[in-house]
């Protein structure tokens, strides 16, 4: 189950980015392509955004250490099937094993290598089964691999995710492209989610961490699906610095912006697609509300809506039952919030004014927009003038289903 | 679906309080009892505590304004099937005639009566209907028709929910009953729920509302279903006066201390009744975190176990996926957590020390917990002596199916 058509974009060929996938065996008993291997030129810069959560995974944990190191990684090695997370210093040290193997068969040092896991929890990560699949995965490596990375980095996922876009800034044309998995424990501040963002624009590091982190919070930090974040995010954004346009700084201007907004469009994008795969998930809803006195008190709002079971079980029936939205509105916890002078609107229809149901909605109108795949929530505070948006799924037997056997 | 065997107790009459109760058709098509009056002697004391939910419906505003004006409520009036709320000044309105016409038919204003309703959000209130079920309820007041009050109450609730208990005071015994509604929509900080506890014993207002805000905050401020709160929640604390021992005064040293545990054990005994019938619900879990530097803290952690759907879903399929247990613990937000210094438990079996799963664990050991109807999920965090205690259940197919064809 997901929404709408599933669509692999054609992703050309990034200049210093290379992509090999193999068969590793993970996950006992599944013959996918479970790992991935992604190869960096030499000069490349690379940002990332990590999970919050305090049990972070060996392979995150290595990441930022690698990262706050200061050296310029080489490589990113994904395996699915197994998160690596609550392993103890035996899952650190697993980790560190591969990062050494993947170097020392490139000539380099473990810390070139960043190591990315995703799937179970709590259980060893089978290392010498990832260090065997490692050189058919180097063998594999080519600028044309995208889909099957996106394959291979997939858990519950049904279908691949990709975006790509290209600009023209000074000096060149650039290239901006990304996969993502993650369908379930998403929430905002990151989730089970994994996104890798490449371009051929070269970026200044500080820079590309500036960006990086803009658009994790606009995209990934806010999409929800079960309110889970994860032992395990992680959003990398790389630049191989081999366009010929004229490299970013903080000082380019429209270029920087242009750029800024492209990464930050494409990272929505990809968001949006973990969405519309979410588990079980048969709808996309816009949360957006505006009119707050903050954007923090915009963000509980939004919050509550997109976290609500019942608010999501009445999605997921197609039934406008929109006090479930005006119960979760009240309880968000904003002071000083007047209940008469909220109102509510699916899409541009008016469904909440004066503490009551608007005089011009009907149940039929409220209907028409619930049978939608993909609609908004749209509530007006009527306190100040900030805003928030945020992105939620509805809550389906499907859900329940996927995430009861999920270790079965 | 319910948790353990459905068991009513028998409650004797508790002098000075009568319960009559009749069919008022609130909700089209259905024959069910739905309308409930409580009657108090004169001189009884009464103390309330209501859903903080800024979208609270006219029925408890009218009772925070009737309450906070003064007067001795002499009547409480419930309806099931509909609950008044986001009805703006109509449903005020609604709700104030028929506190008129109660308190009319027994000489009194309007404002010796409390309303209460449950049920649907956003429809009008039948207020013609109600009027017309009144005299039929009245003629019905009885001291023993606690049992029949429990099932007029119900909205997705499959059984009545009631317990009662007696304690020696100086000077004779008293009696304490309760009776509860409540089974989705239900979180800590009040839900859609509704409990009346009352009691012959002779209490002081003030201090009878010092009781109530206790119990409630260790009961019904302590449970969840589903993470929401509703618009109408009000648990209410009566006490007639009618029993021959001492009145219960700030001052009344071991007699306040027996009763204020009395009714804070039967208050929470109500509110894991609720669980039990909690919608869809096949398991009641107690979560219960320890160690730590405060209690804000626990109650954090607590609060992400009790909510994540991942860990609701493993409890609805027995499967001991503990790795969810963790990760809601490392998302919950406690500032300074050592992952290495937590310990978790199943009942008493350690399931996680020093990050990772402990030696003495086993997958059957963890199996045989799960497999209860009711166990603990016990959570160290090594940080210092606070400690909360909440309840959840399992989040199930059944759920999805109450929730999503609610008004269907």
């Amino acid at each position: 189950m997901a929404i709408g058509e599933a669509h692999f974009p054609i992703i050309p060929a990034i200049p210093g980015i290379r992509l090999g996938v193999s068969h590793a065996g993970v996950k006992a008993g599944s013959n996918k392509e479970d790992l991935l291997v992604i190869e960096l030129c030499e000069g490349a810069s690379l940002a990332g955004v990590f999970t919050d959560n305090a049990f972070c995974a060996a392979p995150v944990s290595i990441c930022r250490a690698h990262l706050s190191a200061g050296g310029a990684p080489r490589f990113l090695v994904v395996n699915s099937g197994n998160a690596n997370a609550c392993t103890g210093s035996q899952g650190y040290d697993a980790a560190l094993q591969i990062c050494q193997s993947l170097g020392a068969s490139a000539g380099l040092t473990a810390q070139s290598v960043l190591p990315f896991s995703t799937g179970v929890i709590g259980q060893a990560l089978p290392v010498q089964k990832i260090q065997a699949a490692l050189p058919r995965a180097l063998a594999d490596l080519s600028a044309n691999n995208w889909q099957r990375a996106a394959k291979a980095i997939m858990t519950t996922d049904t279908r691949p995710k990709g975006r790509v876009t290209e600009l023209t800034l000074s000096g060149g044309k650039v290239t901006i492209a990304g996969i993502a998995k993650g369908s379930g424990m998403i929430k905002p501040n990151m989730a089970t989610m994994l996104a890798y963002v490449a371009t051929d624009a070269a970026v200044d590091q500080a820079v590309l961490q500036n960006i990086c982190q803009q658009s994790a919070r606009d995209s990934f930090n806010r999409i929800t699906v079960d309110g889970d974040t994860s032992t395990n995010d992680a959003y990398i954004l790389m630049a191989s610095g081999q366009s010929t346009a004229a490299a970013i700084t903080s000082d380019s201007g429209s270029d920087y912006q242009k750029f800024n907004a492209a990464v930050a469009e494409l990272a929505k994008q990809l968001a949006k697609d973990m969405l519309r795969d979410a588990e079980g998930a048969t709808k996309l809803v816009t949360v957006t509300v505006k009119g707050g006195a903050s954007a923090a008190d915009c963000f509980k709002v939004a919050n509550a809506v997109c976290h609500s079971p019942l608010v999501k079980t009445a999605l997921f029936a197609s039934d406008p039952n929109w006090g479930r939205i005006v119960a979760a509105i009240g309880y968000a916890g904003v002071e000083g919030l007047v209940a008469s002078s909220v109102r509510v609107y699916l899409n541009d229809l008016l469904v909440l004014e004066n503490g009551q149901c608007a005089s011009t909605y009907t149940e039929p109108l409220g209907q028409a927009v619930f049978n939608k795949a993909e609609f908004a929530i749209v509530i007006d505070l009527a306190m100040g003038s900030c805003g928030e948006t945020l992105w939620t799924t509805d809550l389906s037997h499907e859900y329940i289903k996927i995430n009861a056997e999920y270790r079965s």
